[in-house]
């Protein structure tokens, strides 16, 4: 800083163990309590209780520190949680006291002013890092399946106006990182390095804090739907329908014709609503991670790239294409994803609406028994999107139709830009 | 860290000015031309040429660490952008050079690779932060607008089956630190300052390297929908339909009834499809902003407070509650989202299809003119949505309808939660 810029006091790069006071609350991650297990501090309102890295909602803890900055926020502001509690109980499931099944998320997070009650009662800032609610929605796909007679009002699960009603639960990231280094198949102290340098820098308390072990990444988290009754969702005695799906902003919102997300998303939701009806019950978890977690911006780099190449838009490159931009395939790691399935409680799904042989085997790897997939039908494909399902189902992803032969991979089938 | 997790090499934990080699290449924001602003180098291939804090992909940097830790990613991996130049043209516009009209996107970030190509002759690894490409959508709700008559295809702008052709682009988020204070009203200092201890010690270089004044934040950025000619946007003789609006995964994927997020949404892309059938054009910016930028854990613990407070869910209390839990209203800081519009050459919008007073004073403020507001329909503000909508009116949100009267917002007119 230049002198003009001086800051108004003593700033501390970072922090290292025992530097500071008592040591903080420790975090005992799969203890059998959530009070042996103890409460995760991200909070800054007392940084000497802090007791993670990071701070809370994710990414948007930067407009947090904005909203101070500027005055609008009163840094030491605490949340009046009143009244704020779920609306439905999840839980507790036995992965939630599993060191090894849940690693993402921290499974009280809903929970926490029950769960630490004392601690609030002696001043500790604890926040809820999920949140449980109720919703109507109403979406047109299901008003057409309402239209078409798949899909019949029952006055319940599904009103009259074709609105649904669901139980749902926003989830930031909580990364215990040990955990999480097991998942990804390196050491605990790369991760911690590769994550502080090839992020430009980012929180150097990955690397002077081993003591802390927990860290809450500034990243999207996750939503979760339910259909039909909440317990239904962990009886493996009733029929269970999930889909598992990464955010796709283009086609989830706007309807891009060049892939199948949403329309595939809205089959998600009808086969929920369907087996909610049939007794048992529905659920999508809706993944912040879009582009498949490389960001739009080389979404739409690659879009170019597979319209323009020789050879035309066609499935053989379909990979390549992301590869050459992005240096990799995808990033978007499902072995942290089958977590929120634990925390459901969930350990058997009758129909799995995703045809990605990579989640799919995340999910048994994770010990979930899944009985069926069900695919996209193909009339629910968007014109431009047949590239992608040919190099998808090429590549492996689960169909009970017709695997395209390689002559046919390498046939133009998207549309060129007018360029 | 622990002996056994002792790292392999030496870690540098913050840098600071002239701590390291020559220093890199200056960036002069606002500059009459890209060579002389120079390039936003944030890549971490060759760390001595970065002249950024933060790197790429917003929050997605994570993502892409974790890639590089599990081994999928090599480090030294260079983007090949062949074939990923923009489908269409945008600028350059007087703005672009203008250091106070545009200072959280880098105007030239969809043309770095002919901006700066010497540099990349000499080796430098300059990625795009922006990325401009061509799509095809189609919205159940377009379809509708179709169906009664509202829209009529004109096989161009609006086809046969109710698609619209889009230009549509990605934004990555990059702050010129000075500007981004100025805007908030606070000094450069106390921006660093507050930015680093208030996400936890997120980026020490905010304060160690005063000398860096460009930040790429780990947040989301912003898509820009272009409908009918591009030519069109930045012309003032023909007319423009412009909504600006901010993300709510509820509503504009799940359709929840709680909100006016989709419909209105819907509506502004009916209006940008008239407009541009109508000689003009039509742009939609969706903001990555979810749950007024505090993120959905804090809008699912709002809607619970506003559902089970005495006197039940209304209008007088709506902001109140968001206050209650998150010590502010909003965090939104609207005095950024102009820029995009600057970015695209805009300097008049005739219909802003947008009910919002704080968006619409921004807009004005940074020098656009608006010659009409358009607020939702009445029929299209689902059910449970009146709370909202009633309460941003008497807050001072545009409508040419009725105020609601102090009585009128104490009564209320939310659902309430079976519990």
């Amino acid at each position: 800083m230049t002198s003009k810029k001086a800051p108004k006091r003593h700033i501390k790069l970072t922090s290292h163990p025992g530097s500071h006071g008592p040591p903080p609350l420790p975090i005992r991650w799969g203890a059998p309590s959530a009070a042996e297990r103890g409460p995760i501090i991200g909070s800054l309102t007392d940084p000497e209780r802090r007791n993670v890295i990071g701070t809370h909602s994710g990414s948007y803890a930067v407009y947090r520190a904005v909203a101070v900055a500027s005055g609008a926020l009163d840094p030491d502001h605490r949340p009046d949680l009143t009244d704020t509690s779920p609306t439905d109980i999840i839980g507790p499931y036995p992965a939630w006291y599993d060191a090894e099944r849940i690693v993402s998320i921290d499974p009280f997070g809903a929970v926490v002013h029950e769960a630490f009650a004392d601690l609030y009662r002696d001043g500790y800032d604890i926040r809820p890092t999920i949140a449980i609610t109720k919703a109507h929605i109403h979406m047109p796909e299901i008003a057409a399946a309402v239209a078409a007679g798949r899909l019949v009002p029952d006055g319940k699960i599904l009103r009259d106006r074709s609105d649904c009603v669901v139980t749902k639960a926003a989830i930031e990231p909580v990364w215990y990182l040990p955990g999480v280094a097991t998942r990804f198949g390196c050491s605990e102290s790369d991760l911690r390095r590769i994550l502080f340098e090839q992020t430009g820098g980012m929180f150097p308390e990955l690397v002077t804090r081993g003591d802390l072990e927990v860290f809450l990444p500034p990243i999207g988290g996750k939503t979760v739907y339910i259909f039909g009754e909440l317990d239904h969702v962990s009886d493996s005695s009733v029929p269970l329908a999930v889909r598992v799906h990464d955010e796709c902003n283009g086609s989830d919102v706007f309807g891009s014709d060049i892939c199948t997300c949403r329309p595939y998303l809205a089959h998600g939701i009808e086969e929920c609503i369907r087996t909610a009806q049939q007794g048992g019950a529905g659920v999508i978890v809706y993944f912040r991670k879009e582009g498949r977690a490389l960001g739009e911006v080389t979404k739409f780099l690659v879009y170019n790239a597979r319209k323009r190449q020789e050879g035309g838009d066609r499935a053989e490159q379909y990979f390549a294409r992301t590869e050459c931009v992005a240096g990799v395939q995808d990033v978007r790691f499902q072995e942290l994803m089958p977590d929120v399935l634990h925390w459901l409680g969930i350990t058997k799904i009758d129909r799995l609406v995703s045809m990605s042989n990579v989640k799919h085997t995340a999910i048994v790897n994770s010990g979930i028994e899944v009985v069926e997939r069900v695919r996209i039908p193909d009339e629910l494909v968007p014109p431009d999107a047949q590239v992608e399902i040919d190099a998808k189902v090429a590549s492996g992803y689960y169909t009970d139709g017709t695997v395209p032969e390689p002559g046919e991979l390498a046939v133009a089938k998207g549309r060129e830009y007018d360029i």
